[in-house]
């Protein structure tokens, strides 16, 4: 691994910038933290453009830095981790990966199953719900554009390798509706204030899970383009879930009726 | 409203030692933040020790105050909200409650459903179940000592309320397991090596769902204990989900089958 010792190199002075919403978007790239992400990117390791190691523990990194020999290995103080890190207690280990591409066309062509986020605001949940997506077999997460970026480290880190393996759409806007209205999708929303439980409705078929903000809801203008409304049942005293839980407690309504039916095929 | 103006006060110094776990739990109070939690608390008034008011928005909380004017309610400057507050971005209200004594004997003598947590050490996984169980009508919430502190300002905040609404038992241990088996309650516990599904068990009966961290799983002597062992089945590529999602899906399971056999009696 090649030494860097000083926040003045160009490659640091990148990584650091890359904490910033704005200049990730414009370079395409995000940074990555620690090993099991890192691993799971690995898989695919053409998206890795460089990796920065503690030089303290460059000897804990030596096995994967030989593995993936043709990347940029760095070894760098650990003050320069700190430095380009976003977490509280870095792991020993940052790289720059490259963000997935994701076209409209060739998303909705193959897709059957979609969830459709609006103004998620928390990175926590952002990247949970990104996990949980993958977990259940989702197709592709759509983002309206007042989400949190799920690019950002927090987000990353709580996707826990989801982000490599779901498709995220980012600019999702009206046209989009439109767009997956013609190629047969049915949008479900939730609702509090209908009686349709969601466990009673048929997740098979070309289908979009739209889930909004718990502070303001799903948007009227993506609300009234809905086909489908239900409610998760609660102790009557709690008004809404975490997104993240209702969510999760969808998309695994989803998948079970995926896997029941393919039993019978 | 009293006015306070100087960091030097006692109430204000007191409020502030409470971002302390030692502190907290040797004074059996919390610190809770924010409009929404502060209104779930005032449901029942007795618990709150008093309140502080950032000046600026004394007349936002004019209403809540001649509401509740038997409490203490104290204007002070900015800046002393945000030397006690935890948050970000404080919300300009900051209040003092005790926390609920929960006894063990109690605690079992009238419950069914109960949830043990295993070294979760996430705040905010910890206030998202905490969030849920209240949600799904669990009676009790059982924390080995490795967990971190429910009372801490982030759990509070993520709990929605759910804080002061379902009995926390905070010291569970070995005692406590023979306790239970005794009480006629069984230990269901998460596992990947099982091809049990969740959703082919009945949650009906005593039941106590077992759920570790993800990064350390269930202690074994915990493990050890259990009666039975259940999987959530997801992509095979994923090898867990966060604890908060499998929590959820878990009680969800239970408390739509207790809706589902209330409906036959």
């Amino acid at each position: 691994m090649q030494p860097i010792l000083s926040r003045e190199n160009q490659k640091i002075k990148y990584a650091s910038k890359l904490k910033n919403r704005k200049f990730r978007n414009s370079e395409h790239s995000f940074l990555i933290e620690g090993t099991k992400i890192l691993e799971e990117a690995l898989k695919c390791p053409e998206i890795i453009v460089r990796i920065f190691v503690d030089q303290t523990k460059v000897e804990e990194y030596q096995e994967l830095s030989e593995k993936h020999k043709s990347l940029e290995w760095y070894s760098v103080d650990t003050k320069l981790i700190e430095y380009i890190s976003d977490a509280k207690t870095p792991q020993g280990i940052v790289a720059i990966a490259r963000q997935p591409r994701c076209l409209w066309d060739e998303l909705i062509a193959d897709s059957n199953l979609f969830i459709l986020l609006d103004q998620i605001s928390d990175p926590g949940n952002m990247g949970t719900i990104i996990r949980t997506a993958w977990a259940f077999g989702v197709d592709g997460i759509l983002l309206t554009h007042k989400c949190v970026d799920p690019f950002s480290p927090k987000a990353v880190r709580s996707s826990m390798g989801g982000i490599f393996n779901v498709p995220i759409f980012s600019s999702f806007g009206r046209q989009n509706i439109e767009s997956l209205k013609e190629a047969g999708f049915s949008l479900m929303c939730s609702d509090l204030n209908t009686n349709n439980n969601y466990y009673s409705l048929d997740f098979n078929g070309k289908i979009v899970i739209v889930i909004g903000s718990e502070a303001h809801g799903v948007s009227n203008h993506i609300k009234t383009q809905c086909d489908i409304f239900f409610r998760i049942p609660t102790n009557p005293q709690v008004d809404s879930l975490n997104a993240a839980v209702a969510s999760a407690i969808i998309l695994n309504e989803a998948w079970k009726q995926k896997m029941d039916s393919s039993l019978f095929q």
